[in-house]
């Protein structure tokens, strides 16, 4: 696979060197790059919000720092877990007295490494929450086992909206968490990942085959299958995640299709356009449509599907709020 | 190359169908769904902007039709112009009196049916302009003759903002232009594309191989080169475009570093990285950095760079005018 880049061992540092020259007024950093502030932290009367994970996602994680969404994020290696001193650092500019909540996907080193890292700051006096993101269908029956992938976006929207309100720390925790009983995210890959020190794809693949189900660092799925048209693919990942989420006639979602990285932004609107079949048939409402590469697996080819159920009228208020951060902007409905 | 679609022959239908379904509020269309106009269109007392074009290179063309921003696009299957009817009934629809500006790039068929077209609505009394988008500086030495690439994108901002301040047709056309005069992109490509109804790569190119200046159709650029470094590859753009722009000491700069339809973001940032270095060295300062997918060739690996120099003040305030379009949002700076 072909990488624009340096040495592979430097990637992430050049992208990061890049991404503060890129945004001086939006992004800043405490002590070392990999521990991304809002330019402007901590905010003032706000519960301080922050992410971390991996690299190789973006936007995710650190795309979502800014006004609206989140105040902070610890950055790891490609696929690596960030360290604890950097979400140390990370949680003590960013708290303003009224606490930290961490929110992230569902990996097993980010979990040790948070929870550790909340186990230090509380010796400062600084209260954590911890919101888990398990929102990948395909990944685990059980919906705690299940990894985190696009649907994050969604929590972080609804968690830093209802913070940038001045909710406390244990509203903003709950808010999240209702929101994420609501939403559910399947997958499908065509293509593997490379990671620029390994060099070499992560998985093989057939010309003519896809995954149903990988996760976003090519975990395993629940098929490899022969691929198949928009309208099935659609079907497939609709059939899972209607299956699990179980969304009544006449409920109002937001659809978010998620390009993996190599997927043209015209197939991500041919398989919304299968999606929207099925919900109609379902007599599931659409509110809104967010269709681009929010949660990225670098050069992966591939659409994951991510359905919110806007179950109350908080949840419309709270995803249609401004927002403005380097990757996603929205402005109020 | 594996693609995401039900029928090939039926590629753009279907992305158009989840398109319109996506942004109801926003996009809407006369006679033909390739016919794609502002929902609230024609905007009274201002100036109609429309564009057209091949499809396959979202958001080129019509991500870019909103507030703003355009008010049309005439829409063609892949890599192929539009019609004459398309272009007649988008500007009929879209003409509020002020009379409309077609805005697009520098290739043989579009022209011949945008001038076609012209006159066929001179007919019915609208007057039209046109401003003809030639920013490649690979393509050409004669700028004339030089292809339209993603420079049209802050073509169409600068032109949008100017059209919504209630300019009229001549000023539009003069600040167009104008901008256009400051604005030179450069592009390398490391993949083919695959036409869905061809079915088979548009051009082949070694595992470790790139061409530097190559169009987004796969056009012949300048040479055919082994894979380089971020650093080595961002000499090459910058030298190009630096040479061809003559930018001064001391000028300020809105750079757009654009991934062709494959590219990780993480790449676009590292790039920018070497590209800083070789501004900060001519100290050409940066006013504002545009990162993402801005005009791509569908499943195109590989990178575009455009410079904008804001060479006086009213560049400046029609850059960081607000817009919001299905494609392109952004808050007044």
């Amino acid at each position: 696979m072909k990488k624009l880049l340096n040495k592979p061992e430097e990637y992430v540092n050049d992208m990061l060197a890049g991404l503060y020259q890129a945004f001086p007024d939006q992004l800043s950093y405490v002590d070392d790059i990999h521990s991304l502030i809002r330019a402007d932290a901590p905010v003032e009367g706000k519960v301080g919000l922050m992410t971390g994970g991996g690299s190789g996602h973006l936007p995710v994680f650190l795309g979502y720092v800014g006004k609206g969404m989140l105040d902070g994020c610890a950055i790891g290696d490609i696929f690596q877990s960030p360290s604890i001193e950097q979400i140390v650092n990370v949680t003590k500019k960013i708290d303003s007295g009224k606490g930290v909540v961490y929110i992230y996907g569902n990996y097993g080193g980010d979990i040790m490494n948070f929870d550790m890292a909340a186990e230090m700051v509380e010796m400062d006096d600084i209260e954590t929450r911890t919101v888990l993101v398990c929102d990948d269908v395909a990944s685990a029956p059980d919906k705690k086992r299940r990894r985190g992938v696009a649907g994050m976006v969604f929590a972080f929207k609804i968690a830093g909206a209802k913070a940038a309100q001045g909710a406390g720390i244990d509203e903003v925790v709950r808010t999240a968490q209702h929101a994420l009983d609501y939403i559910g995210t399947m997958g499908v890959a065509l293509s593997p990942v490379t990671i620029p020190a390994v060099g070499k794809p992560s998985f093989s693949i057939g010309d003519d085959e896809m995954e149903i189900g990988m996760g976003i660092h090519g975990e395993q799925g629940i098929k490899r299958e022969k691929l198949q048209t928009a309208d099935e693919i659609a079907e497939k990942m609709m059939g899972h995640i209607l299956d699990d989420m179980k969304i009544p006639a006449g409920a109002k979602v937001a659809v978010m299709l998620n390009g993996l990285g190599a997927t043209p932004y015209e197939e991500l609107f041919i398989i919304y356009k299968s999606v929207r079949e099925i919900l109609d048939k379902n007599k599931i409402d659409v509110h809104r449509v967010y269709a681009g590469e929010f949660a990225t697996s670098m050069e992966m080819a591939g659409v994951s599907l991510t359905i919110f159920h806007l179950a109350d009228d908080e949840l419309f208020e709270l995803l249609d709020a401004e927002a403005e951060t380097p990757f996603f902007k929205q402005f109020q409905k």
